[in-house]
């Protein structure tokens, strides 16, 4: 068996998300669909590093998948992009050891929450940022934020169907950036609960709008509850900026 | 009657351009119907400073009309922006006064067409540059491009379909810069012939592409043949950046 990895790039728009579901289309399916044409018909079935929901961008996630056959890296990254729907991009192939598995490989993600904030909407950013037109208190949610970092149960920030085994989750680092017209809430961590990120950011802009004090978010921390925290952010604002195979120490030296 | 001055902005995608046709969906057409809408169901009609092709996108064009009925500007924007679909804004409006044109009164307008260039297609941009992989040479359409400016007749660069009584424009300024993976051909004119811009680009392209001389761009000039041309660039490419109501004179003191 040979074994590879891919980086690939979507725009989620017209996805119901990353897994296969039936009769939806899903970028799991068109993958795979183009991997099994490359692959002269093989049967072949793709692992992502992590899950994104319906509507969610992603400009590097990690993919792994084994094949009978063998292909040169260049032929893959050839192949695929012009298989692949104009919203779906491989950016690069390795080949790798056998045993490699892009999940278990996943190290760290970085996801960015884009707000476009200020009175009118824009044509062009409509389906890649969540438009909130009302004043928010910026520097509360730069503060806000700061307070999801370190390990916490997370049991407030998951969605009602998530059938995570722990709600342990440990975020790296967590900052809000003012980025002209957009807020981007950004947020590192090995792995995230459903809908956690979204989660987040809707109770941040609950506390920004009317100015509920940051501590907050401990409360909810301890609290555990789902129903007291804010609102889910819409899916369309969310963004998978990278996945790293290495650990942010490892980075660092 | 009352006169007003609209600025607007879309992305391109969805339209079959600005003007009003038959059983499509056309920019014009959902600002005279919103207009309507938001006075009291009077037939509204809208002249904007030019027309844009199907899947081109603007920044910003200027617009004008008149109505019977007397509305504030925040109250047209606000019901406009509320009223229009995602893809159009209005970011501006103003009572103008009686006998005020937006085709007479544009003076100047900026067209930048955007190429991707990189080995890779991009999944959120597709639709918005046209994407060219192949090697091109630069500095060589850098200098070409300049020989567009001033006052000429563009016979060999308008669409075979275009019904303009003189083929004479003038182009104040023309520039290509590289911004990031993208080259950006800007022109300022008072106006243009149809697919002017994207026949001198698509013309540029194939300069570039195979090393052809600029001095080529004077041949075509005074040949005034339309198919010793290069192709029309493709429509998602052009972007109507600005339209000035000043000369660049009055602009400058």
């Amino acid at each position: 068996m040979n074994t590879y990895r891919l980086d690939l790039a979507w725009d989620g728009r017209p996805f119901c998300g990353w897994q296969v579901q039936p009769n939806q289309d899903s970028i799991q399916g068109r993958v795979e669909e183009a991997l099994s044409r490359l692959f002269g018909g093989e049967n072949i079935r793709v692992q992502a590093a992590g899950r994104t929901d319906a509507g969610v961008h992603a400009l590097q996630q990690i993919v792994s998948f084994t094949a009978e056959a063998e292909r040169k890296e260049e032929q893959i990254l050839r192949g695929l992009n012009a298989l692949l729907p104009p919203e779906i991009i491989c950016s690069k192939v390795e080949v790798r050891e056998e045993g490699f598995q892009a999940r278990r490989a996943s190290k760290l993600k970085m996801y960015r929450y884009r707000v476009l904030h200020r009175k009118i909407r824009s044509p062009f950013r409509h389906q890649q940022t969540w438009w909130i037109s009302y004043p928010l208190d910026i520097e509360l949610m730069k503060e806000a934020i700061l307070l999801f970092q370190g390990t916490h149960d997370f049991s407030a920030f998951r969605a009602q169907g998530c059938s995570a085994k722990t709600t342990i989750r440990s975020i790296q680092a967590a900052r809000l950036l003012e980025v002209d017209d957009e807020l981007h809430f950004e947020f590192e961590g090995k792995g995230f609960l459903r809908h956690q990120v979204r989660i987040m950011v809707g109770t941040m802009i609950e506390l920004g709008a009317r100015g509920i004090p940051k501590q907050r978010i401990l409360e909810l921390l301890v609290q555990k509850d789902r129903s007291l925290a804010g609102q889910t952010a819409p899916a369309h604002g969310l963004w998978l900026i990278w996945t790293s195979l290495l650990d942010k120490i490892e980075e660092i030296e």
